[in-house]
């Protein structure tokens, strides 16, 4: 089982996916929401509360977070920062290695194509973990993660059989 | 008592303040250095435990942290927002506000002058903190900080008295 995490200053998504006999499941997905008005520090300590009760309830084997390389501007930067230091606190406080892919290995693990759009990212996501059509859009990148981490390694070809399953086209 | 905390993402300094009977003493001052070759999770939880430790030790009530508002560039600021979130984490878990001051505040508090250099900081924190030649340069931005909370506010008056008993010119 494997969660993979998407960091950000307002909102960060999780999912929890998990392979049994060749086929990727969500056990949960969602997001957690950092109000707004309150001060930052009580807002950090929402999130890192509400992640040690994941990782203790769901007992992940990985956590899996996009790797950063740039931001819109060293302030932007520096408050995804605040949210991404608690998140990677709280996996090592839990005793979860961390994985960092970079959004190229992520998107191409996950549709094939390292500059593939947010909405086919949404989409392949939906179609490998046979979501609804309501589940959670924003959740979509932090399950993206967690399926690269999956098909990365040793899982590789148990997922390519699995997507043959699907009947999914492989590129 | 006031501890100063000056994050960086390879060394975070601190120092502890107390004002008694109008005078300034500097009851700890030091440097948590985060070994370069670990990964960056494990340096986090080694900050956030000895934070943690230093903060329940002293039990201070303030935490006085600079402002950020630029940085070299965007992947730098976010090195620091990791490290600067876990902190803001340490004290509120702790229980402890936090006060933000913009380095013109504490430039001005300390050394009567917002645009001052490095050193005149160092050298007004040495003479006001009654320090000796060797003590912690690397905290003097962590002891600025935690100086600027004591001077702002109620304690203003008794913090010029100080001064002047020190024989330290006020500007």
């Amino acid at each position: 089982m494997v969660i993979g995490i998407d960091p950000g200053s307002r909102a960060t998504g999780y999912g929890i996916v998990e392979e049994i006999g060749g086929r990727l499941y969500c056990r949960e997905a969602g997001v957690i929401r950092l109000e707004s008005g309150s001060p930052l520090e009580a807002r950090l300590v929402t999130l890192y509360d509400e992640l040690i009760e994941i990782l203790t309830r769901f007992k992940p084997e990985a956590v899996s977070v996009e790797k950063i390389f740039t931001a819109k501007n060293s302030l932007s930067a520096l408050k995804l920062g605040h949210a991404r230091g608690v998140i990677l606190l709280a996996a090592a406080k839990i005793g979860i290695p961390v994985h960092e892919y970079s959004p190229l290995e992520i998107k191409q693990s996950v549709t094939g194509y390292g500059r593939s759009e947010k909405f086919q990212i949404q989409e392949m996501i939906r179609t490998i973990l046979r979501l609804d059509g309501k589940a959670a859009p924003d959740a979509s990148d932090a399950l993206a993660a967690a399926v690269c981490h999956i098909m990365s390694g040793r899982t590789k070809a148990v997922y390519d059989r699995a997507l043959e399953r699907e009947g999914v086209l492989k590129r």
